[in-house]
């Protein structure tokens, strides 16, 4: 009996699916490859669609990067569109097909199985969500309804409102405030970017209410207010306020399509994604699952979680790919979650732990806050980041970071999520061989900045208090210049001592050291001598306010 | 008898030097720290020099990063500039100091002596280096006699001819350039940026002659042509060529300045630098070196050699501070020596070994080399970088990594150095979690494509041919479309055959599986998936051309 072929079986194109696909034709070029999406589109970008709807992407094609057309010649794929995955035989090992024209249903025979069916955008039950003018963004059909609303609307009805200010909701907001909208931001928590800490997103805050959005945070949604014709007119909150808007734009984050595996009996994590090993399988071995419908484990925890990121899509994928076709790959790596946004000048990103999700897991932690340019402050166009290190009280492992700035905060969270992978501690950081030109970093990198803060309060040279702490019963010392303090003076502290740094030695008799007390300057860098000179003239407890006067007036509002 | 003050001497204050201090008086309020530099300005940031010259930093005053005045008053430092340490005397604990006004000499006690000399620009012994109008560029002094003399060229008369191509030449020739300068960059070696392999440089190269530079590589210097007035006419080359020039420029690398380590009978290393530990002490453990006189121990070789980057000088002086103030530090980490340039356009980026260092170092290694957007392709602003990774033929250790572009190189340079400050393999790139938005990289990251190559070739799934290989003996396949190919047919090679990658499998009769076979494409994606078709069909022997028609054009010129 002649070898039969192996047949692989993908459902889902998007991200994990198509790297699927066209990794396991290339490690098994006599398989045969069936790639079912009920979707028109077998693989686009989707992380691309706020920029088409606002015309940063002008051309809508370049959105749709793996057409039906190259996956079938290139990679000789079996590329089967509006083709429906509605059941899963895995006795008989078929999945059941709907063909989304007719409605009729084939039994299409697998070896290997990679699920890859995405997530649905959340739609909360309540009134209005299924009036004219409401939208969700999920795939290209959704981008064109909106993108077409948004060319429609006339010049006096410009009026947006969106739900949810995660990284898509974010997204939105400035591409509709870049197409001539007012657009207020709903938030049921009361933050933008409710996984970051609070302080690294104020920023960013107040940037975009400076532009004209409306931030309406800490507030869920009664309902969406409609007209007779069955026009959305906006947003009706808990708190009682109405928010205008004929455009409303959904970005409550998404569930799982994980309907099929439970149905086929595949095993569900606690976070409800398919739960899979380090190859991307299901419980059922011949079955993978890859993108947002799985879950992965994740670091520093050591937890398996859905992660809605399309870098680990696409790594998984490739690598179920493989497995699939070849019985052998490597081990997908433990997933940080490491994301970025860029919301109109800035850019914020994040990896691995906030110390809101550290604090939730109940570990041991110290965090570290500076603020520091992103090349040399002495070559033009230097801007500050905001970087924030979040480890291990005891060991100084590294468990996550934050960035917020106009400049480089992609590369400084992209060298810690590296470090991170080798479970670095801050010592390993402040080690770091970075690359340093003056159009490009300084001698001491941001990272660095932060590492040594660390390494400092680690062996008790610099204790940090956190930049909203209670400053009441603390000696307060101001470090900077008078002109300094006038002009910002310190956030939520009434009597504070200004003693500038370069003064502290000789007016040290104005203080007080037996008193427990804490100093603070501009970001922590002049806080920081201040400190040491303290400490070394026998006071008994200095405390320097983590990122001085500038954290402060974001952590306490 | 009451304890003595500690006394800390440190020898020179640019980079490490002050580096040192200011972390010894924040580790030791009480010691005495003596920093004592021979010129007049004890702290500025030389490696903004070429763009003060050049009026990108039009404030003079910005390069002085820590004033004497600064150093006084906020760390209490004795700061005794022009004063020049020029004895040891390890046996009394002294250092003879001169001062440069008056001649005059005193001996200065030290417990701990740090060692900071930096090193000083090589003239070689030839003509006319003491011409008006020869400048080397190492200090301040030397910046504005540059600065006056760029300044006062006549419209007429702007012709300058830079000597070596490494960083500091290169960014003088790019800012000379700015200021209206016909420029002339004389390097011995047949490229520019020697440390790194060529291929890499030859889109800066063909940049650079674009703009107008002319570029005279491979050629040795005779000497300086003067006239009779002793100005500089130009610089005479060892193949004969003239290149004028009234304003010349040596940027022809450093000497350590070792004198005074060297009479103190200090160990020297085989670079010749001062041998240092890993707290940066020297063969004597009250006497440390940091900076460019210093060796360092470096990765993935573990050889100690002089690195003369401000990063590690830095870093170096910070602990050596620290260890001298207390007798405690944590260990100096391994040097990578990673480095980046800005020159017009492009940034070229380089850490750990280059392959020609890798084959120096008679080390098993392999390459390869991507082309990539430094973000999504779909996105506004893609611009390619070409990534080169050198790893071990074994293990997948990374060895190295080269970068050029015009954006986003500093990252992944800084990422592959962080991950290999943790000895990560080709393998462990592959599964870094970077942070992807579409303005900021792609789900596959340039780093990740490079480690996929890499992995693919360590696993047999495609094996790579260096860009330069002699394809004499070869099947070439060339799977682009017939239009591309005749825009940019593949360099050096006569005999193609040219069948595109979507029609390979109809047209495979048309090639001898028997033969060694060659695939090529634009930069390599192509050409691996033409090479998984061919090897899976039988095909004995098929290796894909690394970074295809693109980078074979850098390599074979």
């Amino acid at each position: 009996m002649a070898k039969q072929k192996l047949i692989i079986v993908i459902v889902g194109g998007v991200a994990g699916g198509a790297s699927a696909a066209t990794r396991a034709r290339r490690c098994n070029e006599q398989a045969d490859i069936i790639l079912l999406e009920k979707d028109e589109d077998v693989s686009f970008a989707n992380c691309g669609m706020p920029y088409h709807i606002g015309g940063e992407i002008p051309d809508r094609s370049k959105l749709l990067v793996a057409t039906k057309e190259l996956l079938e010649r290139r990679f000789r794929l079996d590329v089967r569109t509006q083709s429906e995955a509605v059941r899963i035989d895995r006795q008989a090992k078929n999945v059941i097909v709907r063909r989304v024209k007719d409605g009729s249903e084939y039994a299409q025979p697998y070896d290997k199985l990679i699920l890859s069916p995405g997530a649905a955008p959340f739609v909360p039950t309540m009134d209005g969500t299924d009036a004219k003018g409401v939208f969700t963004l999920r795939n290209i059909a959704d981008m064109d309804r909106i993108r077409a609303a948004v060319d429609q609307a006339p010049p006096t009805a410009r009026h947006a409102v969106v739900i949810g200010a995660g990284f898509i909701g974010l997204e939105m907001v400035e591409q509709l405030v870049g197409r001539g909208f007012a657009v207020s931001l709903a938030e049921l928590q009361p933050q933008i970017l409710p996984p970051m800490d609070p302080e690294m997103v104020a920023p960013l805050q107040d940037d975009m209410r400076s532009r004209g959005v409306t931030l309406e945070l800490g507030s869920g949604i009664r309902g969406i207010t409609t007209d007779p014709a069955g026009n959305a007119t906006g947003v009706e909150l808990l708190n009682g306020k109405t928010l205008a808007g004929s455009l409303i734009i959904l970005g409550m984050g998404v569930r799982p399509n994980t309907r099929l595996a439970i149905e086929a009996g595949l095993e569900i994590g606690k976070t409800g994604g398919i739960a899979t090993n380090t190859y991307c399988q299901s419980s059922d071995p011949d079955i993978y699952a890859v993108g947002d419908a799985a879950e992965y484990l994740t670091a520093p925890l050591g937890q398996s979680m859905r992660v809605a990121l399309a870098g680990p899509a696409n790594r998984a994928g490739r690598l179920a790919g493989q497995h699939a076709a070849t019985g052998t790959s490597a081990k997908m790596a433990a997933v940080l979650g490491t994301a970025i946004v860029r919301v109109f000048e800035y850019a914020v990103g994040m990896t691995g732990l906030s110390a809101k999700a550290a604090t939730r897991a109940g570990l041991r932690f110290r965090c570290v806050t500076v603020v520091a340019g992103q090349h040399a402050g002495y070559f033009p166009g230097a801007t500050p980041i905001t970087l924030k290190l979040i480890y291990a009280a005891d060991d100084g492992r590294v468990l996550g970071a934050q960035a917020i700035g106009k400049d480089g905060v992609d590369k400084r969270i992209d060298v810690i999520a590296t470090a991170m992978a080798f479970n670095a501690t801050v010592r390993e950081l402040a080690g770091l061989d970075l690359s340093y030109a003056p159009p490009y970093g300084s001698a001491k990198d941001p990272v660095h900045q932060a590492a040594f803060a660390a390494c400092n309060q680690l062996d008790g040279l610099g204790d940090l208090l956190d930049p909203d702490a209670d400053l009441s019963g603390y000696q307060v010392v101001d470090v900077r210049t008078a002109a300094e303090i006038t002009k910002a003076p310190l956030t939520g502290c009434t009597a504070v001592i200004a003693i500038p740094v370069d003064e502290l030695r000789e007016r040290l008799h104005e203080l007080d050291a037996s008193q427990p007390t804490v100093v603070s300057c501009g970001v922590g860098l002049r806080g920081h001598v201040a400190q040491r000179i303290l400490k070394q003239h026998g006071f008994a407890s200095v405390a320097n306010l983590s990122g001085g006067a500038t954290l402060r007036r974001r952590a306490v509002q």
